[in-house]
C-alpha cells in the first residue's frame, strides 16, 4: 500500500491487523507442507481491499466491531480460496510474484485446499451469528461460480456484446465487493436504503476494479503484471478493450480475422498476439475503457453523499482511488 | 431402494419427493448443455440416505416440514458438490453407472460447477434461517474437505494405522451423516442430549457406510461396481481390509513388498493385482472388516432408544439396514 494511503487508513489498521489473524487462524491446516503453503498464499494476500470495504461499510453506521472482523476474514478467505481454484482451472504458476500452490502439490490436493478455504470462510460467516450476513455470504458464492462458469464457457467467441461482459464481471469480481459493502452496512445496523447504497457502492468500485484489471492485462508488459501481456487474451477470455478494439474493426479485415484466430486458440505466435496487443493500444479502446472504468468510479463516490462520518467517507474515497489508480 | 424398505418409507416419501423438488431447482444452471448435465446428476442421485436421516431426525422431534426439507436439500446438494470434485481429481469417467461431468466438460468447468453446487448447497442451509444449522453445515463442509485432503495426503502410504484410516472416513464420509442428524434434530427443537445422541447416531451409521463401501471395492467386480475390483488400491489408498491383510504380512514377506509396491503406484499389473485381492479374500480380513462395521451399526442401533415414535424409530432402523446391507 502506499505510504500515502496508510495515513488514510491509519483509523482502521488496527481492526485489519485483527483481520488478518483471524484469517491466518482460520487457514490453519494440519499437515506441516500444506500449512506452510497456505499461511505464505494467505499472508502475501494483496490490498485487502475488500476486508477493508467491509469493515468501513459497517464503521459508517453503527459499528460492530467483532462481527464485522470476523465477517471480513471471512470475505478475504472466499477471496483466496476462489483464487486458488481459478489458478488451477488457468493452471497458472505465478500469483502476486510467488509460485501457486501448481507448483508444488498436485492438481487434486489443490482442488481440495480451495474447497477447505470455502468452507473456513462459510465457518467465518457463520460465526458472525446473523442470518442475513451468512444468506449474503452464499449468494455471493453463488454469483462468483456463476460469473466464472460464464467466463470458462464464453471463452474462444468473439462475438459477445458488453451487457454479457459485464454481466460476466459483475458476477466473478464485483459481487464479492458488493457482498462485502452490503455485509458491513447489514453489520452496521443501516436502513434499507443505506444497505442497497453500500451495495452498490460496493459493485461500483468492483466493475471498475475488474475492468482496469482487463486493462492492465493489455496495457502492461511482464515488468509490471509478473507475466507477459495479453494473457486473457492467450487464454481465449475477451474482455472490455478487446471488445472495443474489435468493434473498430470491419467484418471481414484481416485484423479481425486474426484477432479472431487468436481468441479460438487457434493463434499462438507470440509475434503475431503481440503486434495485435500494439494495434489494440494504438485504437484508443484503452482510452476508452478508462472512462468506462472512471464513469463506475464517479458513480460509487457519488454514493458516498449518505455517509456522515468524515474520516470514514474519506476512506471509502481513497478505497474508490485504489481500485482504479494501481498497476497491478 | 428394495421394494421392502419402500414400505417403511412410505410415511417420509412425500418429504422426500419435496426435497427432490428443491434440489432440481437449487442446481438449475443458465447454460443449456451444463443445466441438462447437472440435472442428470441430481435426477439420478444415489439412494438418498442422507437427507432421509436428516427428515427422520427432525421428525423424531418437533417436526418443522419446511426447514427440513430445505435443510435436507443443502445436504445432499453438498453431497453431490463434493462427488463432482471427487470424480474430477480422480478422473473418473463413471459414477453410478453414468458418465461424469469430466467425459462432457473441461476439467476448469467441473471444478466450477461443483464450487456452484456448494455456493447452492449453501443458499439452502441458509434458508432454514437457523445459524446453528448453518454453522453445522459449514463445520460439516470443513470436515468432509479435511478427510479428503488427508486421503490424498495419506495416499501411497501402507504404514497408516487404523486410528488415522478412521478419522479420515469420519471426516470423508461420516461428518455428512453425523451433520445430517444433528441437523435434523436441532430443527426439531431437540434437547441438547438429544441432538448429541442423534449426532452420533449419524456419525455410527456413517462409519459403517464408508467401511462397507471399502469392503465392496475390494469383494465385488466389474458386475456389481461398474468398476474394476481394487479402485481404492490402484489409486494408493489404504483401506481397512487393507490394512488388516497387512497385519497377517511379515514384514519382509514377499506378499508384504507387492502390496507396498501397488500401494506406492509402483506395481500396476492387472493380474498382480488381481493376485492380491484374492489373497485379500481368503485372508479373512474382508470378514473381520465386516464385524467392525456390524459394530458401529450396533452401537447406532443402541442410540435409537431416545427415539419414541415408532414408525421414526423402524425408518431410522430400516436406514442402518441400508448403509450395511447393500450391494454398491
Amino acid at each position: 500500500m502506499r505510504v500515502s494511503t496508510a495515513d488514510v487508513f491509519e483509523a482502521t489498521q488496527n481492526d485489519l491487523d485483527l483481520v488478518e489473524q483471524r484469517l491466518l487462524q482460520a487457514a490453519r491446516i494440519d499437515y506441516p507442507v500444506v500449512s506452510s503453503l497456505v499461511n505464505g498464499l494467505v499472508a502475501t494476500g494483496g490490498k485487502r481491499l475488500r476486508p477493508l470495504l467491509l469493515l468501513l461499510a459497517s464503521k459508517a453506521f453503527t459499528y460492530d466491531r467483532d462481527r464485522a472482523i470476523t465477517a471480513a476474514a471471512g470475505v478475504e478467505l472466499l477471496h483466496t480460496a476462489s483464487l486458488v481454484h481459478d489458478d488451477n482451472i488457468d493452471r497458472a504458476a505465478l500469483r502476486r510474484g510467488q509460485p501457486t500452490l501448481n507448483t508444488q502439490l498436485s492438481s487434486g490436493a489443490v482442488i481440495l485446499i480451495g474447497d477447505y478455504l470455502f468452507a473456513q470462510s462459510a465457518i467465518l460467516a457463520a460465526a458472525t451469528e446473523s442470518v442475513r450476513v451468512v444468506a449474503i455470504f452464499a449468494s455471493t458464492l453463488g454469483a462468483i461460480c456463476d460469473g466464472q462458469l460464464l467466463e470458462t464457457l464464453q471463452a474462444h467467441d468473439l462475438g459477445q456484446d458488453r451487457a454479457s461482459y459485464e454481466k460476466r464481471i459483475y458476477g466473478k469480481t464485483a459481487s464479492l465487493f458488493a457482498g462485502a459493502a452490503e455485509m458491513g452496512a447489514v453489520i452496521g445496523q443501516a436502513t434499507e436504503t443505506e444497505i442497497a447504497e453500500m451495495r452498490d457502492f460496493g459493485g461500483d468500485i468492483g466493475m471498475a476494479f475488474q475492468i482496469v484489471d482487463d486493462i492492465l492485462d493489455l496495457r502492461e508488459g511482464t515488468q509490471v503484471l509478473g507475466k507477459p501481456a495479453g494473457n486473457d487474451l492467450r487464454q481465449g477470455v475477451v474482455t472490455l478493450p478487446t471488445m472495443l478494439y474489435a468493434a473498430t474493426l470491419a467484418q471481414d479485415s484481416p485484423q479481425r480475422e486474426v484477432l479472431e484466430r487468436i481468441v479460438a486458440g487457434e493463434e499462438t505466435d507470440d509475434a503475431v498476439i503481440g503486434s495485435v496487443i500494439d494495434a489494440v493500444r494504438a485504437s484508443g479502446a484503452i482510452d476508452q475503457a478508462e472512462r468506462i472504468a472512471g464513469e463506475y468510479s464517479a458513480s460509487a463516490r457519488n454514493r458516498l453523499r449518505i455517509v456522515r462520518d468524515e474520516s470514514v467517507r474519506r476512506q471509502l474515497d481513497e478505497i474508490v482511488d485504489l481500485t482504479v489508480i494501481r498497476s497491478y
